[in-house]
């Protein structure tokens, strides 16, 4: 828990550096594993799975069976909980459908916009002792609800050979075509080169460890799009004296659970307020299970002291936080203002978690300060635009004789002769 | 011009392949000039300037003395045609502008997504004989729209240390912020870095050989985003017995032209159309004044017949064409069905040239097949979405027991306890 106090300007870059990660020592690895799975395929895929996974697979997709035995085994209380989630993502996602967009910008040119979805799509899914079933209702959904037509799921087995049966659950309900039992780096690689049993995808979706994060970047290499480059989750939460300590703290102590690397921040224009929450953090961390990682975390968090509310948006807008916490008086102010966030958080009742499981916002977010040139997963991010347009004879000859002046101006001879040539038909008719 | 008769489906992939690109041995060049701008700032800028462009300069900003006279040097029916293309350019992409999405997911639970303008972003113009203005006005016009505050504009000076007044005029034109004569590597480099003169930006767009290309590519590794990935222009026509075959050469030839690289396709449903095509290919290349370039990319194209549209459709899919010119009868069953494509232009009297002018759609596309996944440059581009939610203490009482669900099945108690926290306190209260 570090503490700054008003602040110059000239130190916010270190005091809202993000810790560098090098990841640059992972490329051989990744690059062997992709020429393997290119090479071999399936078979490739088997060997690492026994090396990483320690299972012993020989088909790697979920049966149909295995499919009916987790939606038993799920308890009825959770499955619940993700169908109200479902809901709710739903509503905001649909929402977010665009009508075509057209213009006749000139009597006769007609120009149109409209969005496709992106045919193949593959989430990948982490593993681990805590099954993630949360980030596939925030892919899966707005991919079926963008129309892709191949929706793969991968995801690490466990020693047995399974996924959890929340995983499964989850999967099957939002619509994912093909989920398969394979981790790390070669199930990145067996989504962007396609083997026999899996299929080869236009895009890639997910969280992962560094080794996933590394592969992704990798992937792009290929010509596979990944939905955003990836780094440590991270809050900042924007506190003044009104604010709810006791809330603040549960806040900051839910990012802080995530890893040791996650980053948390208070911004607060009252010293009393870090104080306080300060005292919450400490009471808090004892009842929390995962209180030695979340304490790591915490001992990086940093409290920042600032004038009035136009310093603190004016440092927020330089971090570009992932998630951000609106705890003042004068929400208004950082709603309209706030430039550089992925989600934002408003007053005493919004904590972070109802983002990341249940509100119908879509928790994949960007970080490390992507926030400032990269939008969060949303229906767009399943689809791309494409353009159209149609002239009609008056069209061209409205526009034409501007377009044969410009290809001039730019040396392309043959782009105004595509012009030249159809006015002259029309002046001969 | 290699012809294929109607191709067995497991040859499309290597009809349709596109030479592979080797650039990985650029980038020890494109390491060492960033290391340098980072570490040099405008000192490495002048002196790749002298090395690469042959000019020596010791102010890279465009002076306001420089645009004036810019302005008075252009002539006037050119100036009369940009404005014209402005405004059709203008027309279409302010329609993309979307609303924002607001959402009560379930009582007391709002949601709602908004775009914000990426703050600062950087255009690179490639330079050259031809100076390619039109670009210009297909990023400037949407950055300024989208609401950059900050847009860049960097672009490689001939010998004598200046740029194409046409350039200049039209970024005046169209509010570029600041004009720098820097171009290549060290362009994308200080873009990516800043140095003492050129601001850092968030966000690098335009297209450029492969030097720009590969460094456009290392600029990522900094955090910064780019437009799309690059590969040489290419266009894809279909056409039936009932096109004009002096017009669909007319546009293979205006691809050709652009360079030796350049990827031109006809499909055909009909035998006889190829061959007057082809002809027509033969008479016209004769008038060009880059004949030379259009008849080593022509050497390269391919023309294929295939039995029908159905066909047709799938093959122009698997490609994924930048530019695609659809001249059959039955346009509406390629305009509803194509999924992959940048730009579609549709019959008799929409050469290419008019998109990569004036109708009012964009000219960056995807290229190398990426329309299988990225948008072409729009509106959006140049923006970010974020979103927004607040609950009141009926939303967190309607959501809050799933969320506390939910995360505790992902392990994650804090998670949990932000929510149990403010339930318990509305339950006390």
């Amino acid at each position: 828990m570090e503490t700054f106090l008003y602040p110059n300007k000239a130190d916010w870059p270190t005091i809202l550096a993000r810790p560098t990660q090098s990841v640059d020592d992972l490329s051989p690895l990744v690059a062997e594993i992709f020429e393997k799975v290119g090479e071999l395929g399936d078979e490739a895929i088997k060997g690492y799975t026994k090396t990483y996974d320690g299972a012993d697979l020989s088909v790697f997709q979920v049966s149909q069976q295995e499919l009916a035995q987790a939606e038993k085994a799920v308890p009825i209380a959770l499955k619940s909980a993700i169908k109200l989630a479902k809901t709710n993502i739903e509503k905001f996602h649909s929402a977010q459908k665009t009508a075509r967009v057209e213009v006749e910008t000139m009597e006769g040119v007609q120009c149109w916009q409209e969005k496709r979805p992106i045919q193949k799509v593959g989430l990948y899914i982490p593993g681990g002792t805590a099954p993630l079933f949360s980030t596939i209702l925030m892919l899966a959904i707005p991919a079926k609800q963008a129309g892709c037509d191949e929706i793969v799921l991968c995801s690490p087995p466990d020693k047995n050979g399974k996924l959890a049966n929340e995983i499964l659950y989850t999967a099957q309900l939002c619509g994912v075509t093909k989920i398969f039992k394979i981790g790390g780096i070669q199930a990145v690689a067996a989504m962007t080169l396609g083997t026999e049993s899996i299929p080869k995808v236009y895009k890639i979706f997910g969280p992962g460890n560094q080794y996933v994060t590394v592969a992704k970047q990798w992937a792009t290499k290929y010509g596979v799009a990944i939905d955003m480059p990836a780094g440590p989750s991270e809050l900042l939460v924007v506190a003044d004296q009104h604010a709810n300590a006791a809330f603040v703290a549960s806040d900051l102590l839910s990012q802080a659970e995530h890893g040791v690397d996650s980053q948390v921040i208070l911004v607060a224009t009252s010293e009393a307020i870090i104080a306080k929450v300060k005292d919450e953090i400490n009471q808090q961390l004892k009842a929390l299970p995962r209180r030695e990682i979340a304490t790591k975390a915490i001992a990086n968090s940093r409290f920042i002291l600032v004038e009035n509310n136009e310093v603190a948006l004016a440092l927020i807008n330089e971090y570009g936080p992932e998630h951000f916490i609106v705890c003042v008086k004068n929400e208004a102010f950082f709603i309209d203002n706030i430039v550089n966030a992925g989600s934002v958080f408003i007053g005493d009742y919004t904590p972070e978690s109802v983002g990341d499981y249940a509100s119908g916002t879509n928790h994949t977010l960007p970080t490390n300060g992507y926030a400032k040139q990269y939008s969060g997963v949303n229906l767009d991010s399943f689809m791309k635009s494409m353009t159209f347009q149609k002239l009609s004879s008056t069209g061209i000859q409205n526009i034409g004789p501007s377009v044969e002046l410009m290809a001039d101006a730019e040396g392309l001879q043959a782009h105004k002769n595509a012009v030249s040539l159809r006015l002259k038909q029309l002046d001969e008719a």
